[in-house]
């Protein structure tokens, strides 16, 4: 019998529950077999994506590199079997925490269990499952487990246990799916970095001292070192985003209502002026397609009857005959990208602007600093009381992230039902609004980055604005990896700052000051991703956009491993 | 030019307001040609549905007597033009004011003016301009048409005038609709009667002494006597639904975010814990399909960006070859039905029953007063103070059944934003288990009561459970006409309430007490229509089912004329 869970409630200090977490996280990885290899800090590289490869077997770096679409068929063809190609996961992903603390843990009695069912199904009846027969999952921690402890962040939550899988996880698991890993987030939720007392800081793969991102960041940096190669976040403001660009992934946030999230656990239950979305990050485009496609077929409105009753449409039917017009944001006219971004942008362009497909024109964003104070003043209704409870409850300290985005948040507003009825006329004015423009000058998909930066020193990410826009107007977003890696100076000097350069804004200057302190050697190795979004419900014709800009732009539409 | 609108903000008193707009109305009636036969109040019968047989021409009554379907094949075919079947709803609509007070004021000028680009359109192009090409449509006051004051049914409120159509009446227009009379509502919109200090009381045209049903009463009884043939109404407790079966017609109460609501006038703007729906009242089911699917066809999310974006889908599709699987609800174990709607459903159920095509089983409601306990929560979650605000700033007395459902409904809450979350879990959590249920006990349609009586006495509409509950669920549902009107004792015998009948609640003594004092004879004439009603998004499916079950029970898809 596992020791019972050490809590607040039974009288420990938040210290000692994050110990106890921390110990149990440890006990879960050295379960795997054989043992994940050990590693010295003074060993581990500021750039940990080579390390993999010199401590892991060959069959197990075959295994881990490979996309959802390739690994279903060598499963299904029976070239590698569920139970090793689950293990190679576990190892990955237990070495993976070692070298950016992504885990919280992993779940390898599960996971083996189940491959064997799959290998036995596979055997008896010469086909797969389900779409996802033997692709493993990794899992944000709020996103209930059964059985497995479910605190959202928050110290004070610790010692609650999840009486079912989340019904994402159901579906998923029916269509195939081994459920091997649980993934950090940040304390609140509500950062877009990842950093709790009960697990401190994710670090980038790429360059440890940047952030993986959040508040999935978790999942951004498991996958991002290919400890998983598809896992579930959720996002409502960046934080399936933020991760997958940050890591330089694929990361999709849909329309909201389509995708289940009856059983995850957050702080503000019942909250509806702003909807949370689940979705998937992976490290390909197909991952991200066969994810959402294989949990909308099971028709889950029917369990969680808040869903919209839509099925997944064929994406191919989409630009049979006809260009695709692509609007195009630069900068959002709040906060200009720092040099590598504004590269890959128009260095994407360029690559469009060749294609006999694509018709780029300009999208001039339209007031996204109002859209930024309408959502703020709408994430918080209570004035932040119930998350404030949640934090305070353990006297744990607040995180400066968590601190900066509701303590030091001038537009967070408690709100009477007459003060939030009157916000939420304000947001669906600006939907109405952002609407029209669109209406009047219709571009299929607008290409924006995913941020202003990318992955951002710790504690430094500020600015929600690049992925914030996109959920006040619930509109669908693809993150994909599009240009090479931050160089050298040389490399970034071309969309330099000019000379004298003047910060549009405080939060300009906020961003500027950044790049000024740490230039092109500060992201050093930071990937690339940005961002494509459709209107809203527009899934489907966003995936298949996104499929031909990559074709024409000449962009892989997986990582390469 | 029109004489200024007396308002309370210039000084007058409500019953100085009310006066002005009962003249403006009259004035607009006056404008027809040849004018509204007058009536002396003692020619009116009970019964008024055989008066405009004999007082307008025989082209008049076979216009009026056409259904949609009839009379854009008619139009079309150049048989009638549309100059003069808006002539004749014009002249049948005035009639029907002065029979049941149902009109706030036609629309002459307009609906003409209209009529003459369509002939036009038709001799030039030899096509009609879209579905509904000549179809005059009614409208519910409190959707927005241009230039026209907009009150909601709160007598402070007159003097505003509406800058532009609603959506859904500009989508209408576009698929060829003539906008030609507006009807009555009552004070707050929150009534299932329709009483208000504008405009007094909008009968029954079968009887007079019985409700027109509401909120969208002034649809109810216009449709009723065919003054009009399609209207739009709006529904959030039984809105739509109690008028068309109060008045023996078809209604439907589609999915929330499927047709426009931008542009309507109500308060509580930005409340979005239960919504409220726009939907067809018609003299037939294909008037009901023909109207939906022409405002969806034009993709109405593309400018109210809230809706859904689902194209409407096929209803042949639905049921190709097996049985509709048909739940009964007798009773919602809350409130027993009056003796001729029991008998409306068991004759319904024993046509069915012989069908080979039907499988009945009993639907057993589950906790329906939980679910009215939940939705009457989140009515007025600020305790009604907009409500109350907008009826107390004119000095206007309380309506009874205004006073009813706010002051004396024990459920009213007054929200903080923690409460107000809290009780969005009950819903959600109520929406979860019903829809569990569904799953464990598939049934593709419920049929049920559409209230726990016929057109109740004036005044008496105090049970919204019928109803209200697929508000709570967000399903759809069809309101279609199901059995002969309510006749003498003999034919109501086989169902009356058994000798020494115990109230199951005081809600059911209440209306025990109703039959015990008035019977049969009390609610002669009353014409008897049913519920049918599918899962949410299942609005195509419901259409095919309500077409299905007419067919197989011998049942006219269309009231007879």
């Amino acid at each position: 019998m596992a020791p019972a869970t050490i809590t607040i409630a039974n009288g420990a200090t938040w210290q000692d529950v994050a110990a106890d977490r921390q110990r149990h996280r440890d006990a879960t990885i050295a379960e795997i077999r054989p043992p994940v290899p050990e590693l010295r800090k003074e060993d581990i590289p500021l750039n940990t994506t080579g390390i993999p490869k010199k401590l892991l077997t060959e069959q197990e770096i075959q295994i881990t590199n490979a996309d959802v679409e390739d690994l279903v068929k060598k499963i299904t063809s029976g070239e590698w079997s569920s139970t090793t190609v689950t293990n190679a996961f576990l190892r990955r992903a237990g070495l993976a925490q070692k070298l950016t603390n992504s885990i919280t843990e992993l779940l390898p009695k599960r996971a083996l269990g189940k491959a064997a069912k799959l290998d036995e199904y596979l055997a008896v009846n010469k086909k797969p499952i389900g779409p996802l027969h033997g692709i493993p999952i990794s899992v944000k921690e709020h996103i209930s487990i059964k059985g497995e402890d479910i605190n959202a962040g928050f110290v004070g939550w610790v010692g609650q246990v999840a009486e079912e899988d989340a019904l994402i996880v159901q579906y998923l698991e029916s269509a195939g799916a081994v459920i091997f890993a649980r993934t950090t987030q940040p304390q609140t939720l509500m950062q877009i970095e990842t950093d709790s007392n009960l697990y401190g800081i994710t670090a980038n793969p790429y360059n440890t001292t940047l952030s993986a991102g959040g508040s999935s960041g978790g999942e951004g940096a498991l996958i991002g070192i290919r400890g998983s190669i598809l896992g579930i976040g959720t996002d409502i403001g960046g934080s399936i985003r933020v991760p997958a660009a940050n890591n330089g992934l694929f990361g999709f946030k849909p329309t909201s209502q389509r995708l289940p999230s009856a059983g995850w656990v957050a702080a503000m239950a019942g909250a509806e002026s702003i909807l949370s979305t689940t979705g998937p990050i992976s490290t390909s485009l197909e991952g991200l397609r066969v994810f959402t496609k294989s949990i909308i077929d099971q028709k889950p409105w029917l369990r969680q009857p808040g869903l919209v009753g839509l099925d997944w449409r064929d994406s191919e039917q989409y630009y049979p005959d006809r260009k695709i017009r692509v609007g195009i944001i630069y900068n959002d006219g709040i906060v200009r990208p720092h040099p590598p971004i504004l590269r890959a942008v128009n260095e994407l362009v360029g690559k469009l602007q060749k294609s006999p497909n694509i018709e780029i024109v300009e999208w001039k964003p339209w007031k996204h600093d109002l859209a930024w104070s309408i959502i703020a003043k709408l994430y918080f209704a209570d004035g932040g009381a119930d998350v404030k409870a949640a934090v305070d409850s353990s006297g744990e300290p607040w995180r400066p992230l968590s601190k900066f985005i509701l303590h030091e948040n001038p537009d967070v507003t408690q709100h009477t039902i007459a003060t939030l009825w009157k916000a939420i006329c304000e947001r669906d004015n600006y939907r109405t609004a952002y609407a029209k423009l669109l209406n009047e000058n219709p571009v299929d998909v607008i290409l924006s980055p995913a941020g202003p930066s990318v992955a951002s020193k710790h504690g430094t990410s500020r600015y929600w604005g690049y992925t914030s826009q996109w959920n006040l107007l619930d509109y669908p977003a693809i993150i994909f990896p599009a240009a090479d890696a931050v160089g050298d100076a040389a490399r970034e000097k071309p969309y330099e700052y000019p000379e004298g350069y003047q910060p549009l804004s405080e939060k300009d200057k906020y961003i500027y000051d950044l790049w000024k302190e740490h230039g092109a050697e500060g992201y050093k190795d930071a990937p690339i991703s940005l961002q494509l979004i459709a209107r809203r419900f527009d899934d489907e014709k966003l995936f298949r956009a996104a499929q031909i800009l990559l074709e024409e732009a000449g962009l892989p539409a997986a990582v390469p491993a």
